[in-house]
């Protein structure tokens, strides 16, 4: 070996002697996620997870997504420790839909350069949400990328693993002209249509990230970085029973861009506007953005954060179990013949 | 509905019908990777995937990369259907190291702005490589990010999920002191060492993109962009009749960083430099970065892309069969008693 050292990777903008300590820090929170079927540590190249032997004829369910620009406020909060709560929720959302229940998370966070403490603050989120939807977080990829994203920014995007048994698998097929559609609350903007907010609020109302939002008594931070909520829980049981014909979960396209993905060929849905109150947010950020209102419908989720697709005899009985646990479910809308969602 | 329309989510930098646009685009690639185990098409918001019925006790394997700053060299290069092989190449020999075989794949592609066609140049590679790996690309999040990513640039990461038999695994535990290192060649840099290798190619030297490599019959751009071997077919066989105790695929960290991953806590390898020549692209590096050969392990695979460790008694069977399927392998060097990597 020389002894000469001209030039190494840390004076190319990479540390792998960091990275290697903050491995050390994540693998912590990788261990607070094991289950029982996690059968590997950080360390090895790849995770190993045992698939369950108590759900027949088993399928895997599997979405990749990130959380777009609600990042950029994180960024300007200083505010990390929720953001990978979002990405886990929405993913565990995604693969719901399908009837599935999450096994697994893996996360991908790129970053060119920021300060001690805050990728640690990302996963850890990340590893809090997994133990609140009962998945593991079996590893993942913290890369560094010089040149690559501004000073104190990073990039998060997230893999999840679940399974269903075949015969469970929630099918658009089974969903009929006149059966009903049960609206579940969204806890804010979850993760879209942050874009458009962030110039309403940030460029046009020329708001800070700690005003208040005009008639709100939440700061924009407080209010942008709500969590997006995981349906897991409140809706398990009835995937599981077999009470719902399909859901769909509100995100990027809104009631418009999601519904149809679970409903039928030839089928649309109609939606009655006055069936709940869309929450101040959305409304001061049409009315500052002079938004119309189906753009406003297109890009955010206007309060509907999940869409349970249910049988007209079993309605009542799914509102009344949904209001019974908690959640403020409301009667929606229906399927109709046509394709296309309709709002009156 | 409003007439009125002021602002919208195009202005703010995303344009959903082109999203659509491209959606369509991508499950036409999607479509080619599927095998009969896939039961979902682009659309669904999780990818459905039957799990094998012919792996005993079966055990997923799972794992997340991405290709680092080779991107750079990628859009310098305006070479955008290779990187997603790199990446698809890179996480099956993640898992292969477990003794996985791939299942399915889902990538993250995030960008603010692109040429028209770029995202499809990119996962035309990622379902090419999926193709030639055996398995299907189930999904995958195209995230338009306004304000995070430079003109012209992107982020790339992927996520795959292979299946082992539980009696299959590859277990470092099994390895002993006196055990044999087969090395198999990289094709170049694989993904890593990209910053250092840049700034020494296109800084030091004042080297660009087209230039050829001083010695050297290639130019930086096809040097740097080969891709990132996959061990899959070459390996798989052995993987699964038992010849081979474990593997270590050379990534970030080098064989110093690398081979200890598969390895017992206590023991090391000792490795021949002889052995082996090391390619020109990495002779140039040195020389013309001026780097000391212990950083040059540390950062680069040097010409070693898989590691495969073996019983003394079945190292030249292995060699045979490598050498026979054109694989130009060699006995790379020996597992040795006490912690850490030598070179001699």
């Amino acid at each position: 070996m020389s002894a000469h050292k001209a030039m190494d990777y840390r004076a190319a903008g990479v540390d792998l002697e960091r990275a290697e300590l903050d491995k050390q820090g994540l693998a912590a929170l990788l261990q607070s996620t094991k289950d029982s079927l996690t059968l590997s540590d950080l360390g090895l190249f790849g995770g190993l997870y045992a698939i369950p032997r108590d759900v027949a004829d088993p399928v895997l369910v599997s979405s990749a997504d990130g959380v777009g620009t609600k990042l950029k406020v994180a960024f300007l909060a200083g505010e990390h420790g929720t953001i990978g709560q979002d990405l886990v929720n929405h993913c565990v959302n995604d693969i719901l839909v399908q009837g599935a229940r999450p096994l697994f998370f893996l996360d991908y966070l790129a970053t060119t350069s920021v300060e001690d403490g805050v990728l640690q603050r990302v996963v850890s989120g990340v590893a809090k949400a997994c133990k609140e939807n009962g998945c593991a977080l079996l590893g993942g990829e913290t890369a560094q990328m010089p040149g690559f994203y501004r000073e104190g920014e990073y990039d998060l995007a997230g893999f999840v693993v679940g399974i269903v048994s075949r015969s469970e698998i929630l099918d658009r097929a089974q969903v009929q002209a006149g059966d009903l559609l049960i609206g579940l609350p969204s806890s804010g903007l979850h993760t879209n249509g942050y874009s458009l907010a962030r110039r309403i609020l940030f460029e046009v109302a020329g708001l800070g990230i700690g005003d208040l939002i005009p008639g709100m008594e939440e700061s924009v931070g407080a209010a942008l970085l709500q969590i997006h909520r995981s349906y897991l829980h409140v809706l398990a049981p009835m995937v599981n029973d077999g009470s719902l014909l399909a859901l769909a979960h509100i995100t990027g396209g809104g009631l418009p861009g999601n519904l149809p993905r679970s409903l039928p060929d030839g089928l649309g849905a109609e939606i009655r506007t006055r069936s709940w109150e869309v929450p101040p947010l959305f409304r001061v950020l049409q009315r500052t953005g002079s938004i119309d209102d189906a753009e406003m419908y297109r890009v955010f989720n206007m309060g509907v954060g999940m869409v349970a697709i249910v049988n007209p005899r079993e309605a009542d009985v799914v509102l009344a179990r949904l209001v019974d646990s908690g959640e403020p479910a409301w009667l929606l809308g229906e399927v109709v013949e046509g394709a296309g969602v309709r709002f009156d």
